[in-house]
């Protein structure tokens, strides 16, 4: 018999019975029943229950283990009764009785109980990770991330890509975030740096002629603490191919996206025709880049109503240039309630407030002014039939602007009764973002959201350039390397109306996935570097790999990546990045289980002609 | 149509032929043939010949392309004429005729050229890399390797192995080479390490119960420059195993191994019977621990020939403690050239020499002395058959130490008529390296090493300590992790007769894989550190990750890694690392093309609190 298992704890059915076996596992669980003691033995397929009773020779080793004790057990199968099958486990038909055991590795009191679902503070999930890791909603995660990954390779071959590594000690790449150096012993007072992502080389790869790329990158940033991301390094499935434009990037990338969440999404609707929308256009709606298209609310411009209205504010801030008013249509938001709920939502995040309309039932207040009588008079008028109630629209601004430009917005907007809709207005930019989170609450808050599926859609069309407010100055929106569309003809023109091929995937509210056609042309690339305010020499020094490359021969190629951690994130129903890391630093870049960072050695540092600067208290 | 193809450059046959088509690719180069143009379009996947005659209106412009120019170009697809027929190629029945034209990417004057088998310093294909990756065997090096790893992964999913991703940015991990360090700016100074290997954590990785993992995973090491290795990273096909025992790792990557060899090896043998060699006769039959066993040569203890012989200088030494003589069979090898040639190779290696004896016709000079008459009269008795010739062993050797004991050589050795064997004697320690390299060297002058094969044999039974020879200090000889054969018993007796659960897999003279049992006791763990010298507060300092995790319920596991590189170096039959990294650093770790390493910007020192020492001049 094998040293330590003639089967897994998830392998024994009643075909077994009989049989004398050898498992090995874990104790989840000791109970004593009436002197026979009950171990839910547990490895990393499933658990079987082993017994056994004082006559057992065993018994009195049995007795000493614990919770977590690694253990190697030999006994005989046998049937349950039939009243005590457990039909939650596959091995439920059976109970081993033990005849030997051997203690593998024994435990010291746990600081952190692997069975049940005790939360613990995540210091001590973190520190104490290998026990953390062994509970099953982490063993659950940790499978469905490899087991996401492996689908993804196996997609990616499908589609004639391959795989080709990157380097990791490279030199610096400016993505716009900081790098990670790391200092060289052979070449003192020079420095490496981890790459922010593969953007280079991946390029310089189409300029090698490999046609089709892709990688499960590593990506090293050194971010500042934010709790929902790692702040040292992430993973993207990162992809580029020659000879494209954007939308064969997108039915590139579609099938590979949609395979993988209806594969683990565990039944969850996936949206099979993403829509493409443009960067304006998605503002507009939804008042941000990465709209939940789960939730149906999608703003409107209601300016024309509100211009030369009674409601002051509103009609004078019309009269200011690039200033819109904006509605958010809340169906089934009807209620004062909620309206204020959402005014002073609007309140916290910084704005002076959200004007609404709701349509509501007629009162008895309303009939009564409307008709000139008292409100007891109306409220038996209405009680009676003799005055129908019908729909009233209620709120401040409804009062203000009149029944007339109410009733227009209620139409454009497609609400009735019981529906209610949201006000902001001012330059957009200035609003835009909040009335993203209203819209964001007001699906969440009256169950619009489908939380039951994975919703997708292209941004596209992103600007190129955006102006500082403040200085002026003209500077890359998003990514330098892309493609302007038009090409070098758009760049002659007003920078701020050139935009690049370049686009999202937004699912659920996040970014899932970013890329571009990429601009291959150098002398395309210096104009849009020249109109950023970088010069030659300056772009030569950044990219100089990427662009010497790009003048022996480039072809044009396109990509993008996808970001995997947030990715399972989404199909674990997890809120926080660190419950799909198996080794995630906490949040001040801290790995407390292996001491990481730590004080170098002397010799270390003198290898490395370096030295630390003590830091002024 | 699509903007840049219809099809590949490998995909038009005679099936297309009137078709009119658009490819995308380079100019590999370009012939004028009275007039006509012909280009070699090529593309990640093969070549096609498009043309161009004077009366097409694209010529002009077709006049203008280069070797390396990226173009797209549209035309109709007509039969080569029978005779024209190029059979190499999978296109090779068509022609394309082209009508349009456009550059995609023009290309300067190249340092490289990519069309041909002209040779370049290394300095310059790593600076035009993205030239170099072009060439026929750069592509196909780096789809054989995308290919290799992707088989690997596959194997390995189908072996029940699930692929976790452990730490980069992490804490030192001494594994006995030279970290590579990552200030932390969060944690003024302090320092990350990147991982020599992921060995903590996957060890990590069975404490917490997942059972079969696997990992293609970057190893990092500071090394110093070697022509034969990267002086910074290195990728290692990593796996590890719980509730086994050595020869449960060795059915599980035996299959992975010979699968991999027999899908890439291009035909050559693959061995599916691995022998298991201990460390010590690995040592005595090859004098090294990664044979080549494609070479036949095994050597053998012949000591007792020497004792007491007429060859003083063995027979002396052989009083001496700890002195063998061995020999170095060479069949084929019997004439004095080739001896007296292996005599000069171990003489350039250090040692003084090495005796030999050879097996030979018998001379005339030799009949003559045998019988007393003139070496006239001997050869005219050998001519007349009057005398038989027969063998004769030569050379000083065999004239020191007599017929009888040169006759018992022979027979030991099963050697005969025109074979050799060479002798070299001393303390074991101080000449098997050579001995292991003369046995290389033998093997490949006299043909006996069998180029057509790939030769597997695990290396077993590797000792736990090794003394040093001028302190006497007793020090971990491979790896300290690795169980003691025998537990916490063998623990007490003498610690160089300790032989560790740990192997290395040789494949024709390589060390391909190496592994062991781990040590998953804390107290023996602490007891193997301590007959090292190292006390229980630096085993907890150094692996106070491991140590703690250990004392939790650790399960019995085992594992190893196979160096991926090399791997594929062997399968692509090349001679250098580099030519099996598509972006790999050169000797002094630097990267020609990117620029790195680099200095750094003041501002990133600030942040990072470091400051830089120059180096005195």
């Amino acid at each position: 018999m094998h040293a330590y298992r003639s089967h897994t704890c998830a392998d024994l059915t009643a075909a077994n019975v009989g049989e004398t076996v050898r498992l090995s596992g874990w104790v989840n669980r000791v109970r004593d029943h009436g002197g026979i003691l009950f171990i839910d033995l547990r490895d990393h397929y499933g658990i079987t229950q082993v017994l056994c009773d004082p006559d057992s020779a065993a018994f009195a080793d049995v007795e000493k283990v614990r919770s977590e004790w690694c253990i190697r057990i030999d006994g005989e199968v046998k049937a349950r009764d039939p009243e005590l099958v457990n039909a939650k486990l596959p091995t439920g038909e059976v109970e081993v009785f033990i005849r030997g055991i051997e203690v593998l590795g024994a435990s010291k009191e746990l600081p952190l109980m692997v069975f049940g679902d005790q939360e613990y503070p995540e210091e001590t999930r973190l520190k104490y990770r290998y026990l953390d890791l062994r509970r099953e909603a982490m063993q659950d995660n940790m499978k469905l991330r490899s087991d996401v990954v492996a689908s993804m390779r196996r997609r990616m071959w499908d589609s004639g890509f391959r795989e080709y590594q990157t380097p990791i000690i490279t030199a610096s790449s400016p993505e716009g975030a900081r790098d990670f150096l790391v200092p060289s012993r052979l070449h003192p007072g020079k420095f490496y740096a981890l790459p922010q992502a593969p953007q280079q080389f991946k390029q310089l790869i189409m300029v090698s002629g490999y046609d089709k790329y892709f990688q499960i990158a590593p990506c090293f940033r050194d971010e500042d603490p934010r709790a929902d991301r790692s702040p040292t390094d992430f993973y993207q499935l990162d992809l580029e191919m020659s000879f494209v434009e954007q939308q064969d990037v997108f039915d590139t990338i579609q099938p590979v996206i949609t395979g993988i969440f209806e594969e683990f999404g565990k039944g969850r609707k996936v949206d099979q025709t993403w829509e493409q929308i443009s960067y304006r256009d998605a503002a507009l709606w939804y008042g941000s880049d990465k709209p939940d298209l789960r939730n149906p609310i999608k703003m409107q411009v209601v300016s024309d109503h509100f211009a030369g209205s009674g409601f002051a504010i509103f009609a004078k801030l019309l009269e200011q240039e690039g200033t819109e008013v904006r509605a958010i249509p809340a169906p089934t938001g009807g209620s004062r309630k909620f309206c204020d709920r959402m005014n002073v939502f609007a309140q916290k995040e910084g704005l002076p407030g959200m004007g609404y309309i709701f349509w509501r039932e007629k009162t008895a207040d309303a009939v009564a002014q409307e008709l000139g009588i008292t409100v007891k008079e109306a409220q038996a008028k209405l009680k009676s039939g003799e005055v129908e109630g019908g729909m009233e629209a209620a709120g401040p601004l409804a009062k203000n602007i009149g029944p007339e430009r109410t009733e227009a917005i209620r139409l454009q907007l497609g609400l009735g009764l019981g529906d209610a809709a949201f006000f902001l207005g001012g330059k957009p930019k200035a609003f835009e973002g909040v009335a993203g989170k209203a819209r964001n609450v007001i699906g969440e808050e009256l169950g619009l959201t489908d939380k039951n599926r994975f919703a997708f859609a292209w941004i596209v069309d992103f600007p190129i350039y955006e102006q500082d407010e403040e200085t002026g100055k003209i500077d890359f929106e998003h990514n330098p390397f892309s493609m302007p569309q038009g090409g070098m003809e758009a760049l002659q023109g007003d920078p701020l109306k050139v935009l690049g091929f370049q686009y999202d995937l937004a699912c659920n509210g996040y970014e899932l996935v970013s890329g571009a056609i990429r601009n291959h042309r150098p002398e395309i690339m210096f104009k849009a570097f020249e109109i950023a305010g970088y010069g030659e020499d300056e772009v030569n020094k950044r990219f100089g790999g990427m662009v010497n490359a790009f003048q022996y021969g480039a072809p044009p190629h396109g990509g993008c990546a996808a970001g995997i951690d947030r990715i399972v994130m989404l199909l674990a129903d997890a809120s926080n990045i660190r419950e799909v890391i198996m080794f995630p630093m906490n949040q001040r870049a801290e790995d407390l289980m292996m001491a990481a960072p730590s004080e170098p050695l002397n010799e270390q540092l003198r290898e490395l002609h370096l030295r630390t600067i003590p830091v002024e208290s």
